[in-house]
């Protein structure tokens, strides 16, 4: 019966449609009332004189964001938006908005971020903002397409667990019955031990957890990654596939949201293939030139120091050949010099955003690691256990959902590519 | 270069593999190793007088489990599985499985679920443990094409949050920052904030948390959960949504698995749809003749009742028209008999798969109905905010994915079918 806004034209005899009032404005004899719904805007005209007594009545009550019903004539009109507009025969009003709103939902300037958050349910109805999150699923959409069509195996790996991978530093505890429990700030191990099973390639796009204290612009502490793992495969291997990963992102977005990308003011083109590499000590010679900060061999890269590669890269771009000793315990040094490992970053000029590596899969080896980093092997026990049993070469990477978003569509906050972001300060809604 | 085992054939002259050794047999002047990879079985056959010497030192030391690198010509022979052999020119010992192992992988009988699961990395090798997971996620494949192609839009809803949807019980608490959290038992205020937002279709596929006591073959602490909301549909239209959504699951597992489900002893059909309705009365009555405990309207349905229905159904089903005194306070109820509620259960005849309902969407309402209840409306104004401001009709669901693939494949204990289980007394690995 109903008729979605976007699929009234000027042809359209006559509808139904439901939807919310965007915008009223009554200029006495005549009335006109924008409809929007997640596909686009129709506006309703009542002429009073001609309108019958109950569409009157129910106009007349009518507020701003209120939810209302409308059968009627559609009729061509050069004034109205996408050249229609219908003529209420009935009008009924399906859910009332009290006034005054929260949040301003057709005022064209955007409210302060926190305002904007704490009142999402309004704020996501601005097209512009429903648009993120319509972009959002197209690219979930497009990376599931992609994994599963390379034969990957989806995994749902815990996120309650009892140990850290990462070492124990930036976790939430959890009250677990009567143990302590931590929120899992990667799923690492898991698709770890999914190469052990033998179940070769294996992704995740799920939750991650980091009680980081900094409050940026470009950090949540909860965050949704997209992990993979793969068996006999090199970090060359994936990077090509973490390529592929965000082209095809970028391309389903070109291809499926081209009205969202409308809404913004951005020069949108898909990456191409393949990504420029550069290598650490490449890295810091381009930043140490570009930044006053001194930077050297073996330092990690600033934020500044980011900006000023990305600057010259000017595109994605992968940082290659990092020194093992800045790099986690399990990045594979390369046989030859020990010294560097098979890790990488893959970069979008403004910041990182995936990491990965080949993997030790040498139990030996790993220990001799976790020791050359002043770590304990005893506390990774749980960790080191099915490295014992047959553990194929592999590699990974995780990749951040919201960062992935923030800086194809150019968001100048991370908090605008989640839908309820969860910082050092915010809980809620 | 490597060729996966299951595409080794009788025709294939030479092949480069990699496998994991499923079985060694030492005849002596001859000895077989079975290799094992995702996709099948191959048997490697090494002649003492006729093998490479670097052949006969690497096969003289490889242990069950192990990873080896096998390059050979193929033979054809009755013999071995699949009419296949390969005869190795080189072999190389790729990562070494230590004895003995924690558990036997290519033994028949499976060993107690709790020693399965400490060593799920080893117990996932088995063709049969393996099938589950490949199966769960050509499941999720299946539901991801299905919401997609009908145009829902995916989110990730925070799993960390301030309160309760459902009214405060059953939480894990956690401490975030210097304030309190819990974690979220269900995405349900989050899908219909995106209805208020006009999102009108979302779908989530996520992790829930619920700290319930009870440790039986049917309930996880930490689940998997799918969840759907639509805008402007009511109870009915969900129930269609949701029988689609399970024929799919079962036809692609049809469709993509065989050889998986060769390895059950189950008879797989796809469900014919439309399932069969019936409501809260009639299921009373079913049970009521059926089992030895007392039951009358107005009760909740027991495990046993469960089953009594279940018997008499012997296929999925509906049971629908709840009292409304014992479904959740956001369960619409009927407008000409508000006693009853347009909530509905969908039944495997083993357990209860889903439940859903037409939410109600008018704040004054919901109101009423947290006060029948007893609960107080000051403890919801969270949830209650959102209705004040334009809340379209809308109706949702949401399905354990843990169920449905324990009743799918006739699993025992709900155990396996999640790879990495959390109840009362686990939390490792």
């Amino acid at each position: 019966m109903r008729t979605q806004l976007k699929d009234v034209t000027k042809d359209t005899e006559r509808a139904e449609v439901i939807g919310w009032v965007h915008e009223v404005r009554d200029l006495g004899g005549l009335s006109f009332y924008i409809l929007r719904d997640r596909t686009g805007f129709l506006q309703a005209t009542v002429v009073k004189k001609k309108a019958p007594e109950t569409v009157i009545e129910c106009a007349k009550s009518i507020s701003r964001e209120s939810v209302v019903r409308i059968t009627g004539a559609v009729k061509a009109t050069e004034k109205a938006p996408g050249g229609r507009e219908i003529i209420p025969e009935t009008m009924e009003l399906i859910s009332r908005a009290e006034t005054p709103l929260p949040l301003d939902v057709s005022e064209k300037v955007l409210a302060e971020v926190d305002t904007r958050i704490d009142n999402r349910y309004l704020d996501a109805r601005r097209p512009k903002v429903g648009a993120i999150f319509k972009i959002r699923s197209a690219v979930t959409h497009a990376l599931y397409d992609l994994f599963f069509s390379e034969g990957f195996i989806n995994i749902h790996s815990p996120k309650v667990v009892a140990a850290a991978t990462e070492g124990g530093t930036e976790l939430f505890p959890l009250a677990y019955f009567e143990k302590e429990a931590f929120l899992n700030q990667s799923p690492q191990l898991y698709k770890q031990m999914m190469m052990s099973a033998g179940f070769e390639k294996v992704f995740e796009i799920g939750p991650i957890f980091r009680a980081e204290e900094h409050n940026t612009t470009r950090h949540l502490n909860e965050a949704t990654s997209i992990d993979v793992e793969v068996s006999f495969a090199d970090h060359n291997d994936v990077m090509d596939l973490l390529e592929r990963a965000v082209v095809a992102a970028y391309a389903n977005v070109e291809k499926t949201c081209s009205d969202e990308l409308e809404l913004f003011d951005i020069d949108f083109t898909v990456p191409k293939s393949p990504f420029p590499k550069i290598t650490y000590a490449q890295a810091i010679d381009i930043a140490a030139i570009s930044i006053d900060e001194g930077i050297g061999y073996g330092d990690d890269l600033s934020t500044a120091a980011e900006r000023a590669i990305g600057e010259e890269m000017g595109q994605h771009y992968f940082i290659t050949d990092w020194p093992t000793e800045i790099k986690p315990y399990y990045a594979m040094p390369f046989e030859d010099n020990p010294e560097v490992c098979k890790a990488f970053d893959m970069m979008h000029p403004r910041m990182e955003l995936s990491s990965g590596a080949q993997r030790i899969h040498q139990h030996d080896l790993l220990v001799e690691q976790i020791i050359n980093k002043g770590l304990s092997p005893e506390s990774f026990e749980f960790y080191l256990k099915p490295f014992k049993y047959g553990m194929p070469p592999h590699s990974g990477w995780g990749m951040g959902m919201e960062r992935l978003i923030m800086t194809m569509l150019d968001l100048p906050n991370i908090r605008e590519a989640v839908l309820f972001p969860r910082d050092r300060h915010r809980l809620t809604p």
